[in-house]
């Protein structure tokens, strides 16, 4: 999507790959929203590093950042030798996965790059195999979202205001996002809205990378306290609400989602607010069948009795000289622990559709439908 | 209530009078939970400041303040002329009143104290009877607190995990608190139970107030995000909530609360947890006939956008220098703003019980038991 950096605005994705120099190219997301900043992976190793320091994070780009350190693994190698070439390979292939090793998307998108791979006979043809098939990775995955944009964009009319909860943006995949998905597709076709962005405590993805997002986009957009839905809801200043997934059942239409996205569910049935939930297709689980199988991290305490931030010292009349590096602040009681679920699970009935690059379906809808919708059991 | 200071346990109220030195004394509230530390105003005017500047919050404790500051203002008179006295006190008043001009409770009690002085001749006979009203105000007070929990603690069954909202703690009131009277009761009964205190965004006093509450009560509790109780709900994880409420209807039952309030009543319902809202009497407004016409107040869009909390280099290996003294972080997008309302209204049909003084009644109750519940109309 497109950013504006010093009053220039160019488009940019999450990650993309530099041949002249072998090098992943990646948006500095720790950074996000105090500072914008491009770095480059010299070899696979520091692309992996990268993966495991969450200099990229969302199952979308660290997919495609798995599939380019691949290629930038096979391309590094200088000799001709095949069995030396698939070692090498092997190695960057474990180097890059054990670099987040709860997640499914880099396996996924690594495995995609190694079958394309086996269809070369020699070192240099493996090699622009590996390159060609990340490529077409990160491409599928942009279309992938530019489909759930085209299918979203329907369901936003001029003048709603519409909820999201935590980041489901381009940020968290290659380009254009789920969630934000019919958000950017509206604007394309001159729709005019407004976003209220929770700020999803603990981390504040909302806060920081979903209204960083917005804001370059020129999307007309407010921060709320997790807290406040519930009272615009009953005000009538809520008409819709999008929502992205970390994992869908294909067979109940049960979403995993970041913690809190249940309670906004259950607050738009009260209120009669449609509640959509948009995911690529690599987000459908076809194998558990219920929900509660689903493991719900149990994340550090820390999370919850502080916050990350700038330290802003102009309510005071004095500008820090290290005002642009966030810092972790303790708000809660120093002698106070904490509990923190990372996720929760909503069920069918709080779900008016499924937002998918193959349409949208009602949540019991995607088993019936499941030819389409990519049925794979891993 | 107990607070424990270098290893030392006492009792203290939140709001005390030193007759030795004329002086009102406070605990110094901004500092908490950091810091705990006592602080003496040495005349009405700094009392009044105190209230302005928030060192002392919440109603019922702001309500004793400016009572007690008012006796304050007539005990530093040094004539014998009524006239004169009755002028100066008259200022006390204004000054006192102008602290916080939207609060209601400051003037309640200063018209208390006011009504009493009355039956005195003297300026020495109704200086000594505006200390006893303040005093009389403050324990009043204090026992409707411990009524609460009386009929509070009944609820309360070993074992339960109960969650509360924001603070309505003692901290708030001259003692014992509002929401947390029925836990301090069944404590004192020898029950064991756990409490989550939701964080309450924006402004954490649920993470700042109430977990430093239980923490010197030692009552077992932990701080949550306020997006988690809908998941702890969800796996049967909390059994009760009680929260406390800044205006209730008495003739609806609809009750405003922090922003947050009406969001944990919908998830209760849903899940068929009891939830139970703790209050005094002068929390009851006879008067309005809709939860429609309570103006919600919009605050300040930073609250949303940043968090107070201490620097915690500890993190990082290092200790800061300047660990002890909170400072605002901006943890949003810079370039984004944000809506802040500061409470909402919750409907009857969510509320299982409303905890009074006079005992515990169905919200729809409160009109058709007014005599018992002091009613009134300002």
């Amino acid at each position: 999507m497109n950013v504006t950096v010093h009053g220039r605005t160019r488009h940019y994705r999450t990650v993309t790959f530099d041949r002249a120099h072998n090098a992943v190219q990646l948006i500095e997301q720790r950074l996000l929203p105090h500072e914008f900043k491009i770095v480059a992976t010299k070899d696979f190793r520091e692309t992996a590093a990268a993966i495991r320091d969450m200099v990229v994070r969302g199952a979308g780009a660290i997919g495609a950042t798995a599939a380019y350190g691949l290629a930038q693994g096979a391309l590094a190698f200088r000799d001709r030798d095949m069995k030396q070439f698939s070692a090498h390979c092997a190695e960057a292939y474990q180097v890059l996965e054990a670099a987040r090793p709860t997640a499914v998307d880099p396996v996924n998108a690594m495995n995609v790059v190694r079958g394309v791979m086996r269809a070369g006979q020699t070192v240099a043809q493996q090699q622009s195999l590996a390159l060609a098939a990340a490529e077409e990775f990160a491409n599928e995955n942009a279309r992938h979202c530019e489909a759930i944009g085209r299918h979203g964009a329907k369901l936003v009319r001029n003048g709603m205001k519409i909820l999201t909860h935590c980041n489901a943006g381009w940020l968290a995949f290659v380009d254009v996002g789920s969630a934000t998905a019919p958000l950017y597709a509206a604007q394309a076709r001159g729709k005019k809205f407004h976003v209220f962005c929770d700020e999803t405590r603990p981390r504040s993805q909302g806060a920081t990378l979903t209204a960083w997002e917005l804001a370059q986009q020129k999307i007309s957009h407010q921060v709320i306290a997790d807290n406040a839905a519930g009272h615009l809801m009953q005000r009538d200043e809520i008409d819709l609400v999008i929502v992205g997934s970390d994992r869908t059942l294909g067979r109940t239409g049960e979403v995993t989602n970041k913690i809190g996205t249940y309670t906004k569910a259950v607050l738009a049935k009260r209120h009669g607010i449609p509640f959509y939930v948009a995911i690529p297709l690599s987000t459908i689980d076809w194998r558990l069948k219920s929900g509660f199988d689903i493991p719900i991290e149990e994340r550090d305490e820390s999370e919850v009795l502080g916050a990350w931030g700038v330290v802003d010292s102009a309510e005071r009349g004095v500008r820090s000289a290290e005002s642009a590096s966030p810092v972790y602040v303790r708000v809660a009681n120093p002698t106070s622990g904490a509990r923190n679920p990372g996720f929760d699970v909503t069920p069918p009935e709080l779900i008016t559709g499924i937002i998918t690059p193959a349409g949208v379906f009602k949540p019991k809808e995607l088993w019936k439908n499941r030819r389409r919708l990519g049925y794979a059991v891993f």
